[in-house]
């Protein structure tokens, strides 16, 4: 397996941390998205979503999106359990880990992109000659807070996101949480159980990456 | 179990459908989007998302967004299968899916949502307090004519999308394909193979829904 990864953006992030918690060593190829080169055609032979991260197998199929490559590396190798153990627990864990995706990481994603010059003709992952548009920074900030908001009240019912350990939930939870401070979106100064809570995922070595 | 579903909105289609084509009879309970109702508070005491679809269990846990409640329902009646049999093809099915979602159903959402005076302030699906953008109905539209040009693409290869039968990522195509022609956008004229596997999947009972 080889999995195509960019080192500065979030998304291909939670693949990196699932395979590291997964005390897996795959190699991966460095695709700069900064540079434009997952639009190119080099990598659109790879994955024609443009898309990263995508990992590649040894027969050459190639499992784009980060919830499938999870999925995909749990049933190969189920332990530690990331995802959830049982029909609930796996139902609960994926729709935080998606939460934390459609409503943290886009909500992020739409402040950085539209604001950032290098994104002005790809204001959308994985497409070119998409404009920026300069009211989605304040929309994507908006929804950022609320994000913010809804990770507090749920961190106060419990000490990791989804359920009571790390999983899936808690890697996509911290990708977009690390991605925004980055991006200049501070947490509010009430967010207590967020910043505990970030404190304990943050010792974990594949946080590292 | 009961589905909070919403007659008219095409994500809790998906849901219908997948429940219909494994030959399920789940009581549902209608919440008016148009009317707001998932965004009042009976409601998000629900779904504290403000999203819909939501499964609730007898023990009154409730599983939200689409793609877990097919993850849920598929472990326990596994026959028809319609996530995908192996790792592989559970992968395959997963990420077109969640393609038909994100680049079909979300795109055809904001040139929806962005253009409709209902929709004014509630931009976003689960959401108060966000404002249309007008940019972005143009936006909605460009890439929503990307994604049929990719599925077009994809059906000259096989008679259904992912794999070589009928799944769930045919269910949330269809449901973004007759969401697009519902709110006036319509495929370019050169979509035989689309049009082709819309008149297979269409004589399915479920389609109805």
């Amino acid at each position: 397996m080889k999995l195509y990864d960019c080192g500065m953006a979030p998304n291909p992030r939670r693949a990196r941390i699932f395979i590291a918690e997964k005390g897996l060593d795959i190699p991966s190829i460095e695709v700069s998205i900064i540079d434009g080169e997952n639009l190119k055609d080099d990598y659109l032979a790879i994955n024609p979503w443009g898309t990263l991260p995508a990992l590649e197998l040894d027969d050459g199929t190639v499992i784009t999106e980060a919830p499938c490559i999870f999925v995909y590396l749990e049933s190969l190798y189920p332990e530690p359990n990331l995802l959830g153990m049982d029909p609930i627990e796996i139902a609960t864990v994926g729709s935080w880990e998606r939460f934390c995706e459609m409503q943290g990481m886009q909500a992020i994603g739409e402040f950085f992109r539209n604001q950032n010059e290098i994104f002005k003709n790809r204001a959308m992952p994985g497409f070119s000659g998409i404009s920026t548009i300069p009211d989605l920074v304040g929309r994507g900030k908006a929804r950022a807070e609320w994000f913010f908001k809804k990770l507090e009240k749920q961190l106060g019912k419990s000490e990791f996101l989804a359920i009571d350990r790390f999983t899936a939930a808690d890697i996509t939870a911290l990708c977009a949480l690390d991605f925004a401070k980055r991006v200049g979106l501070e947490l509010p100064p009430e967010s207590k159980n967020i910043e505990r809570w970030h404190k304990v995922v943050s010792t974990r070595p594949s946080s590292q990456l």
